[in-house]
């Protein structure tokens, strides 16, 4: 036995030795996979410390529900059925306050309405015999199985009360198929809506109370912030695309270029802020029946825009090919147009979060369009000379024409601003814009 | 009494006929909102059958299920706990088998692993006596509860094992608070396990054994319909952008023209529908580890393609403006540069449908890249004549520059389908193209 043994070992060292590479190399992987996902981690609560606190809130809604159990008088009047609670919070909690209530009222509604109709059900089912009464529960539960998952697909059912559904679906089930084995089941509808009740009533009032965060709030600034990376966009355009022109490559990052993008996409995450924002209380500037769809409105408005500076974008590179002569003479143009509708955009988003009526974008909007019967003159003039290669204008001609197609979109997006800005009486302060940006007409 | 009973009846009819109009209206309203909604119900069932075979099946499902309750020697097992397997149901069963695969592992994962842990956690707790009991327990679930709901923030986490962590938070805090009561917790988690399976299995069986409905196929044809809704719009643009120079008006409905804008905002739906798909067996012509993200990549390339046809739809009333001898000069190139890329999306669509090489395609994406060059020709050869105002030629530059993005997106495109043709070892069949659309190079 000890020779085999002492023959086995040089082996398996042999063995380990040529596994090592290997172990090591996927220890490593491992190591580093482990470090980003921590990295994500800690980036994850340092860009929204709110997610940090929100954990920590789900945790004290449970550990407070859970007291139902610990402590012997609440767990006199409720029992097992505490538990109902506890499942409550868990799956109603959400991260904003108008998710939570939307939730909770979803379930709590849902909870009474299909226990009252299971109750029902349950004594039309006694009436058949013991026989023929788990068919007549079989056939309601199908039929409102199948009827509720139906609704789940009709668009305005789902955005709103898809939840709801969902616990209907599920309670009817429960308590009428209780019934069949407990014939106190009035008593057991009666305890799952008042402990649904207590749970829901605890996450909302944590959800209000701890440091809230409002869907509408978050809305808002998702808004806002969109406008405001378009417009860094434009007011980097001009520079950038004439730069590059000039220098064959660009000196800066390129990275606030790349911001709009998340604007591209946002179609989902505006409309479900909204879905959640409906179930607001008035809060801060918000009032209960704020004009959430306005801000759709907007949101729309803004991605179209979006879609220009796309394609607006996809033409960075081609500025080094404009000829020096064609350059300087639209330059100036273009770059103010953009610039303009840039600054147009950044006022528009501060005008936003500031909730004060957008004069300074207004006097912006003026210029830009002011610039754009320039370009448009520009054009006209036939300042371009002998210039037969029409292939050399037509880069220049594409950007211009999607400028012009910006300042359009810019000029939409502030009438909707405007709009918004009377329906929710935005405060009216003269703007603060120096004289130097007063529109001035260039006559070439 | 009489007198006064006398008395009250004509104001009392005065007051109704006032009231009856606003009755009126009111009914009115009520009627066709309803008529409305049911009108909205069978276009959904119309659109989409499966939904209505969805429906059924969920309720089967839930039927199914509930024999636990009825039938004796079933009930005998489970006791109440079967309602654990009639929740599963609820709120596992999906629309596709992928959704339903995976939130049902997740479920399953996570009963499994809470369980386990709680049951240790509730030893520990057991350790320090009666009144540190509910204090360790607490602590616990605060914890686990606290981590949990921040792991969901990480998105990759979010994307595929969210409700997972909401079944782990869910039945760690069930059982560990339940031990305090019920010493028998080892049997609760056992049963609760079993239950939880038992529901699970039911919707994945009745999920892919009844008319299955595969999140991998539906990605394939949205993927393949996307593409082939913007060669509609391709293959119509020409004739509208020129037509609509020429009559002034269109004459045909343009619905056709409006069909690609929801590719803009189909990122969301793709993402979806990809992590579902990676939950899915083998199932006709996809494998297990099938490379659904080489189809987001096609997603996201025919989305860059959606936003720079955006940009030419705006254009579309445009052509109204060019003149008639400008106009006639590259009309066909351009109509054939637009026509060529349209067919090209729609031969790369059909080739992803029938999982046929994409050779048809090829040829037209070389035809369309010709008519590009000679378009680039046209420019460059001057024959614009003493055309010197450009303002003139904007309009038409802008979308003939538009339409080489589009030619060179589509080639980016067909680049990628040709990616996932050899992934995928797509058939190779000689295409079936008639002589007549070999590339022909206009010398003008």
């Amino acid at each position: 036995m000890d020779l085999e043994c002492g023959s086995e070992e040089p082996a398996k060292q042999g063995l380990l030795a040529r596994l090592w590479p290997k172990i090591k190399t996927f220890s490593n992987n491992v190591k580093s996979e482990v470090f980003e996902f921590f990295t994500t981690l800690r980036k994850l609560g340092q860009d929204d410390p709110r997610r940090v606190v929100h954990s920590l809130k789900a945790g004290l809604a449970l550990t407070l529900v859970s007291l139902f159990y610990y402590y012997q008088p609440l767990y006199d009047s409720f029992g097992v059925s505490a538990m109902w609670a506890v499942m409550t919070v868990v799956v109603v909690f959400e991260f904003s306050v108008g998710a939570t209530l939307g939730k909770g009222v979803n379930r709590g509604l849902a909870t009474l309405f299909a226990g009252a109709l299971a109750v029902g059900a349950h004594q039309l089912a006694n009436l058949s015999g013991r026989i023929g009464e788990p068919i007549v529960l079989s056939f309601f539960v199908f039929l409102q199985a199948a009827i509720s998952t139906f609704a789940r697909f009709y668009p305005k059912i789902k955005a709103r009360y898809d939840y709801g559904l969902l616990i209907f679906i599920l309670t009817f089930s429960m308590i009428s198929i209780s019934g069949f084995r407990d014939d106190e089941i009035l008593e057991l509808a009666h305890k799952r809506l008042l402990t649904v009740l207590i749970g829901g009533s605890t996450c909302v009032t944590i959800s209000v109370l701890i440091f809230p965060v409002w869907a509408g709030q978050d809305l808002h600034n998702l808004i806002a912030s969109n406008m405001e990376k378009l417009g860094i966009f434009l007011e980097g355009f001009g520079d950038e695309y004439f730069k590059m022109a000039e220098d064959g490559e660009s000196k800066e990052g390129r990275s606030f270029l790349q911001g709009y993008k998340s604007v591209l996409n946002s179609k989902n995450n505006e409309e479900a802020l909204a879905n959640f924002a409906r179930w607001e209380p008035r809060h801060g500037r918000f009032q209960f029946r704020h004009p959430w769809k306005q801000y759709l409105k907007i949101g729309a408005l803004t991605r179209q825009c979006a879609y220009r500076i796309e394609s607006l974008n996809g033409h960075i590179h081609a500025g080094i090919q404009v000829k020096p002569e064609i350059r300087c003479k639209i330059q100036e143009t273009c770059t103010r147009m953009s610039m303009e509708s840039g600054e147009a955009l950044r006022e528009l988003s501060m005008s936003i979060k500031t909730m004060v009526k957008p004069f300074a974008a207004d006097i912006r909007i003026d210029n830009s369009k002011s610039a754009a019967k320039n370009l448009n003159s520009l054009l006209k003039s036939g300042l371009w000379g002998d210039e037969r290669d029409l292939l050399e204008v037509v880069p220049v001609a594409t950007v211009a024409s999607l400028l012009i197609d910006v300042v359009s979109c810019t000029a939409r997006i502030a009438e909707s601003v405007h709009e918004l800005a009377t329906m929710l009486n935005f405060e009216a302060v003269e703007p603060l814009v120096s004289p130097e940006t007063e529109p001035e007409i260039v006559i070439s």
